[in-house]
């Protein structure tokens, strides 16, 4: 699906920001973490562990929401509405050492956690902000 | 309801850092925004106005998640749940004033929009983070 995408959101996409990804709990209340994230131009992909409680929130409700504050403008931020839709193994961690690499950590060791490591892929379907 | 804080959470919490609000949409899908925030060792309290998105959210389903990401440390942060338990009228703006002051705006002139400033009190029920 093709979604414009200001300038000012495709930038703070492209940076090694933390974001807060919301979630929905199987009782219908909200869950907010912060994630490292990579955009590909058509998916935000997060790596992530299939034990933790927002993976199970997405197994039941896939609708995600994942906003990010710009660091040098406060109260601007780009929020992008989506579904997961898709989950690719992460086996050897190679994902997360992306990840890793590109928050400034330059080691090339996986983390211990490796083997039940997943990407999600996360769909843009509605982007707004200020 | 006593909920144990611990000392980080607590210093983020009286911090003026922009925290993301989790909410859940009418739709069951959620949404996150950036919200200035004061903590007064009971609520956590927000300034709004009764026109946007997430009021509307709030009066459906009233359950929150505040997250608020600490500055020093990636990726070390607090996520606070609870709900809406009490909206206050603030006609004239003061307490959008109060937390203006707060984040490094000396301006005593309220908001535009003061007649439609409410102060929305966030329950503390259940602090994780990490």
């Amino acid at each position: 699906m093709a979604v414009e995408i200001s300038e000012h959101a495709q930038r703070l996409l492209s940076l090694p920001l933390y974001g807060a990804l919301g979630t929905v709990r199987p009782d219908n209340t909200p869950q907010v973490n912060p994630m490292w994230f990579d955009y590909d131009g058509e998916y935000i992909k997060f790596t992530h562990i299939t034990s933790r409680a927002k993976y199970r929130n997405l197994q039941k409700n896939p609708a995600m929401s994942f906003m990010v504050l710009d660091p040098d403008t406060p109260f601007r931020y780009v929020e992008v509405r989506g579904r997961l839709v898709g989950e690719e193994a992460d086996p050897t961690g190679a994902f997360y050492v992306h990840l890793q690499n590109k928050y400034g950590n330059d080691s090339d060791v996986p983390p211990p956690d490796a083997a039940q490591r997943v990407i999600l892929l996360m769909s843009v379907e509605h982007v707004s902000g200020q």
